[in-house]
């Protein structure tokens, strides 16, 4: 067997043993007029991974191919198809299926549609479950399939297809532009790209994080202010400050909400795109009252975010900090083991598929 | 002593005893050249006075003399007093100070000045405590008295002042109007008004209440559709409902969160205008993440919506559903035991200021 019967991936048997990847082969679903099958040439390491893969966000079906930040070119498009066509570099996220029918997905927001499917881990309606990218190929709808601008190297949009959308998307429904204060919270995978796009957005930026070290790299990335949150009194000097505060780091369940709270101008929010493994620190309706202010979330964004996105790092010309790995068993180890102790600046993309998967289709 | 070295009162000496009011004198702040002294004619009752005298909200100066719903003839005003004139009819509401000098005081965001004076149970800089309405008179600055229209009946402007306003705010700042569709939820003191107000101001309103038998109230003040709460999986067919959810009881610690916000539409808002008296119940960032959706208070509004509301309401000739009750030390026990109970349709006001503390000025 092998494509385009079956796909190879690298596969986690067991929560319990969650760093332990064993490549096999599997099968996707079967293919369908606006389907593309991709052969993945690399795949950026997101949180969600290690989320899934370890039981933090509770059970999976199993064994389960992980991998959401996927680039590769088109083998394969579907008589359907007509944003595509073999040969064309392309990109899928986190969100590989719709409804296409529902008030969200005929309003810019299949992000929010009942019945999306997830990239990984996720029942099509056939039943197949959906498999990630740290494999050889992926099988996508291609409303769900993004070109990628030439200008953009393959290891760098890879994690702008998760990460990237995730924090960009929340970013533009706020309003986020010239005039604007926005505060970035957690420098990492999800925030080191909210500074950089907030920034070409046109708003000043101050990057908020618990690690000194970080300073500078918060500063190239374009924000303006650096505020460490391990400083006593941190918040008191910003009270009203920001027009927007966006949490990337997945820890709200320990932060010290108040003080994020304390920081936003008259009726700004508090977004949260890191979705920790446990519940918030109580509130009170009180809490928000002394501004006005509101707290929510998001997930990820829609297909016209996802352009707009690319188009933006392109002509901006925005470069995220990647780490590169090569995908292997022990790759696949180190990465989530990377991911898990906070140890990447700021992204891993798993790269060489070729070796690891053969050139062929 | 009297006025004007001294005002009248009827104050709850301990939280104790919180229905136990007794008539006396108090002094009120040094008159000062922008103050109005303002007769009082009648004052609404707040759930808030009973948050305060029974100390569900914490320790309060006693003896105090709650209301914040104060409507009265102006019987002195100061040298610099530009928006009114002696014998002009007019209201304050539950702020009555503010620094008029930082970012919000220069926004239309007193309500947010962290150096505001609230009505009553609130020191004013010199230490005076500010006295609230259950009395002969009230000394108010400017800028927080508000001109009644003449064609609103004393007794309906009095709840407007605060309940009124509490809800008129957030739905403006919202962007309720036509093509929106908005919840109210709880139809009480703030949720009467603030169907009325959604509805003036185009929306279209759907109440949501525990209480079947409010249903006629709820469509009698505008709202097109009446929802149970209590019915089982009330919410399901609502899902992605609404534009904007207003909750108006101060119960949101007992609510189940997941459904309220199971309603709101992508990007949309449930906020909270009742302050309940403990936490929200637990909560996790993804409750908001299938609809990208937040959680929010706000308190009271600022002048220039307080007067956008008046004359709204004059304009829409609106009609609160009140209850008067001739002030006195028996009258105060009714309405806060009343409240208390939520035995009241929709608001009471306190009437026949003139029978308890006499004629003169």
């Amino acid at each position: 067997m092998g494509y385009p019967d079956s796909f190879e991936g690298f596969m986690v048997e067991s929560q319990k043993d969650w760093t332990n990847f064993k490549k096999q082969d599997f099968k996707p679903k079967p293919f369908e007029d606006n389907d593309i099958d991709i052969k993945i040439e690399c795949c950026g390491v997101c949180g969600s991974d290690v989320h899934s893969i370890n039981g933090g966000w509770g059970e999976v079906p199993l064994p389960l191919c992980v991998g959401h930040e996927v680039i590769g070119k088109a083998v394969k498009v579907g008589s359907k198809v007509s944003t595509v066509k073999v040969g064309d570099r392309v990109g899928v996220g986190a969100q590989i299926q719709s409804c296409m029918e529902c008030k969200q997905c005929k309003s810019d927001n299949e992000n929010y549609c009942p019945k999306q499917v997830d990239t990984y881990g996720a029942p099509y309606p056939d039943g197949t479950i959906a498999q990630g990218g740290y494999a050889s190929h992926i099988r996508a709808h291609e409303y769900f399939t993004f070109p990628i601008p030439d200008s953009i190297p393959s290891i760098e949009a890879a994690p702008m297809m998760c990460a990237g959308l995730t924090v960009y998307s929340p970013l533009v429904r706020a309003g986020v532009g010239p005039g604007k204060k926005v505060a970035i919270v957690g420098i990492g995978g999800l925030g080191h790209f909210a500074i950089m796009f907030a920034n070409a957005l046109g708003a000043e930026v101050t990057a908020i994080s618990h690690s000194p070290n970080k300073k500078e790299d918060a500063l190239k990335l374009g924000a303006k202010h650096f505020v460490c949150s391990r400083d006593k009194d941190w918040a008191q000097p910003l009270a009203f400050e920001f027009d927007y505060v966006l949490n990337s780091a997945d820890m709200g369940h320990k932060m010290n909400m108040k003080d994020y709270i304390s920081i936003l101008n008259v009726g700004a929010e508090l977004h949260h795109v890191g979705l920790p493994d446990g519940p918030f620190p109580e509130l009170m309706a009180q809490d928000f009252a002394s501004n006005g202010s509101k707290m929510g979330t998001s997930h990820i964004g829609c297909r016209t975010e996802a352009l707009a996105m690319l188009k933006l790092a392109a002509d901006k010309n925005l470069k995220p900090m990647i780490e590169t790995v090569e995908i292997s068993e022990d790759g696949c180890k180190k990465v989530v083991q990377g991911v898990h102790d906070n140890a990447v600046r700021y992204r891993y993309t798993l790269t060489n598929y070729d070796k690891a998967f053969g050139k062929g289709e």
